[in-house]
C-alpha cells in the first residue's frame, strides 16, 4: 500500500465573513496549503462542501479551484457526506493516491453560512436527515437528536448538565488561544450552565455555531514528516429509531476500530485528538466510542480534566466545533490542520512531550458517516 | 494496476415520477444492479447527485443506500460535479478498487427534478456556473451558452440549424426503441426545426429535459465479461470568456485523449458511443473533440448518417440526454447502462457486429468537468 504524507495545510480565520465570497475563502486556504507544500504539481482536487448548492447557489467547487489556481485540466470533484464532507474528501484524496492515479492531491473544505438566516441554515442542515423518516417529518432537528441522547446519558450514568458544560468550557478555553477560532471570548461554567436553552438540556454553548471558513491540505506519496498512518470510514443508521443503543454511535465506533486496526495502534497510543463536537454531548459519546474512556464513563474523565490540553488525552485543543467553529465542509480538514501543527510542535495549545500520533474524527448526520484519520510524525 | 469489471447495471424508467421519492428511485436502480451482480458483499457506495440539497432537501444519499439495503457500516459518499456527477462517482468507485481498499463498489446516480418548477430547477442548475463570473451575473444560462456556441459553429462551418435537428431526430428515433427512455413519441425533422425556440438557434428538441430517474452499476476487481478498460477525467474553464476557442471544450478533448492513452486505443477503435448531448450542439462538438470526426466537420458526419445505429460510429443509441432524459446525477451511469448492454448484445438499438469497445463521455457545467470511460468486452 502506497504511503500518503501531508505536505501542507492552510486554514482561514473561522467566523462571520459576510463580505468574503465562498470562493475567496476556499482559495485562501488552498493557497496557504500549496505554498506550505512548495507549490507542487497537483494531480487532482477534492472539495468537501455541504450546502453550497442549497444556500449559496454554488457548486462545481472542484473546477473553480483548478481554474482559479491555474492547476491545469486536472480531475476535480466535490464530496458530500453532511458534516463529514471534509473528512470524506480527505479520504478520497488518500484513496486517489493509493490507487496510483495521483501523486499529489489538494483537498479543501469550505462552507459559507453566515449570510443566510438561521431558519434557512436549519432547513439546509436537515437535508442530512432522511426525508422519509418519521423523525424528520415530526420535526426532529439535530439539537433535538443530541438533546435526547444527553437526557438518556444523564439517566443511565451519573452525569449531569454540568459535565456537558465542562466540555464546552474546555473547548472555549482552548479556542481562546487559537487565533483562527470563531469564539475567543472567555466564558465561565456558570455562564455556560445558565445560557439560553436550545433543546433541553443543551444550551447555547453546548451547540456548535454557524460559521464561514475554509481549510485545505496537500497530500502526496512523496515522503514528508507527517504520515497519514490510517484512513477509515464507516456509515451508520440514519434514524434514531434504528439505534440499538441510544448511547452508541456505531459509525464512530466502527471507523475508530478500523483506523486503529489499519494503523496497528490502539486508543492508548494516541497523543492528541480532534473530535467532532457538534454538540458537547457528541464529544462525550465520541471519547467513549473511540475507546479513550470506558463506555458510560466519559463524564468522569471530563470531570477529572483528562481531556484538557494538560490532561493525558487532550481532545479538541483547537477549540473544537463548539468554539473554533463549524463551517461544515471545512470542519474535517480544520481538524487535521490543528493536528498537523500539534505533530510539528507549532500548535496553539501545543501538547507537551512531542506528540507522535494524532487522531481526527469527523461525523456526518446523526451518525450516518464517521471518518477517522490517524496522523503520525515520522 | 488492478483491473476493474462491471458486474451488474440497473436503471429505472426515466420520466416524470411525482409520486415516487428520490430514495425509491435510487434504491430501485441499486437493487437491479446488485441482483444482476448476484448480490455480492459491497465494500463502499458512491452516489452521484447534483440538486438533492437545493430542490429536494435530501443529502446523505450514500448512507441512505447503505442503510436501506442492509449493506452494513461501509464507507459511502455523495459525489458532485454538476451534470458529470454520475460519471465522476463511477470514477471514484474505480479509484477505490484500484487503491486496494475495496473489492466491490456500488455506484448509483439519481435526480428528482419534475416536482420542482422550471424556474427553481433553472436556478439550481445555475449553481454549475461560477457565481463570481460576469456571465452568470449577466443572466447567462446553459441554453444561452450552448446557443452562442451553435451560432459560432454555423458561422465557422457550413452547418445550419438543420444539422442540430438531425442530431435531435436521431436521438429521438433511438429513444423510441428504448423502453426506459423519457420521450418515445415520434418526431419529424420539420417538427424539430419549427419547435418553440428556447435560445436561438436551439429549439425545444435541441435541449435536454428535466427528468426523474436513477441508474446504478456494480464494479469489482473480480473478473467479469465487461472490463473498465480506462477511466479519465479532466476539468476546463468554468467561464465562456476564458475559452481560447468557442468551438473547443478542452475538458472533453483532454479526458478523451487521456482515456485513449490509458486504454492504448484510438477513436477509430471505438464501436459504440454514449455522449453528453445536453444540447444537440454539445453532441456536435463532442464527436469532434473525442476525435471521431475532424474538427468543424462533425456536421458532415451527421448529415451522412454516420452516428446513427447503422452508421460506422453509432452515438447515443439509448436516445441520449435529449430523448432518453437527463436526471442529472444518474446520466453518467445510465450511459454505462446502455453500453454494458451493447457489449452484451442485449441493448435496444443493438449495434451489429458484436461491439467490443464502448466509450461514455459525461460533461459537467459549461465544460468544467468531463469524464470518459472506455468499456471492453473481454
Amino acid at each position: 500500500m502506497t504511503n500518503v504524507y501531508v505536505h501542507g495545510v492552510g486554514m482561514t480565520q473561522f467566523g462571520t465573513f459576510v463580505d468574503r465570497t465562498m470562493k475567496d475563502l476556499l482559495l485562501d486556504a488552498c493557497i496557504q496549503a500549496l505554498n506550505e507544500a512548495g507549490n507542487p504539481k497537483v494531480d487532482a482536487v477534492y472539495v468537501g462542501n455541504f450546502m453550497g448548492g442549497s444556500i449559496y447557489n454554488q457548486e462545481i467547487l472542484g473546477a473553480i479551484v483548478a481554474n482559479e489556481l491555474g492547476l491545469g485540466f486536472i480531475p476535480t470533484a466535490k464530496v458530500e457526506g453532511a458534516c463529514a464532507s471534509g473528512g470524506i474528501a480527505v479520504r478520497q484524496g488518500v484513496l486517489g493516491i493509493q490507487s496510483g492515479e495521483y501523486e499529489t492531491v489538494l483537498v479543501a473544505g469550505v462552507e459559507k453560512m453566515k449570510h443566510a438566516s438561521t431558519a434557512d441554515v436549519t432547513q439546509a442542515i436537515n437535508a442530512a436527515m432522511d426525508n422519509d423518516s418519521n423523525e424528520k417529518r415530526a420535526g426532529l432537528t439535530f439539537p433535538g437528536f443530541f438533546g435526547v441522547l444527553a437526557n438518556r446519558y444523564f439517566y443511565e450514568t451519573g452525569a449531569s448538565k454540568k459535565h456537558l458544560a465542562m466540555v464546552a468550557l474546555k473547548n472555549r478555553e482552548n479556542a481562546m488561544q487559537n487565533p483562527l477560532a470563531q469564539f475567543r471570548k472567555p466564558a465561565t461554567l456558570e455562564e455556560i450552565m445558565e445560557a439560553r436553552m436550545i433543546t433541553n438540556p443543551l444550551g447555547l454553548f453546548d451547540c456548535s455555531p454557524m460559521t464561514d471558513g475554509a481549510a485545505a491540505i496537500v497530500l502526496s506519496s512523496k515522503k514528508s514528516p507527517v504520515h497519514v498512518r490510517s484512513s477509515a470510514q464507516s456509515s451508520g443508521p440514519t434514524q434514531m429509531q434504528d439505534a440499538d443503543d441510544l448511547l452508541s454511535i456505531p459509525a464512530i465506533k466502527e471507523s475508530g476500530r478500523l483506523a486503529y486496526e489499519k494503523a496497528g495502534v490502539g486508543p492508548e497510543d494516541i497523543d492528541v485528538v480532534e473530535i467532532h463536537d457538534c454538540f458537547s454531548m457528541t464529544e462525550m459519546l465520541a471519547i467513549e466510542e473511540l475507546g479513550f474512556f470506558a463506555k458510560r464513563e466519559g463524564w468522569k474523565a471530563i470531570e477529572e480534566g483528562r481531556t484538557k490540553v494538560i490532561g493525558d488525552k487532550p481532545v479538541n485543543t483547537s477549540g473544537g466545533l463548539l468554539s473554533r467553529g463549524h463551517p461544515i465542509g471545512a470542519t474535517g480538514i480544520s481538524q487535521l490542520y490543528q493536528l498537523v501543527h500539534q505533530l510539528r510542535g507549532t500548535a496553539p495549545n501545543q501538547v507537551e512531550g512531542n506528540p507522535r500520533l494524532a487522531l481526527a474524527q469527523n461525523l456526518g448526520g446523526t451518525g450516518s458517516y464517521s471518518v477517522v484519520h490517524i496522523l503520525e510524525r515520522v
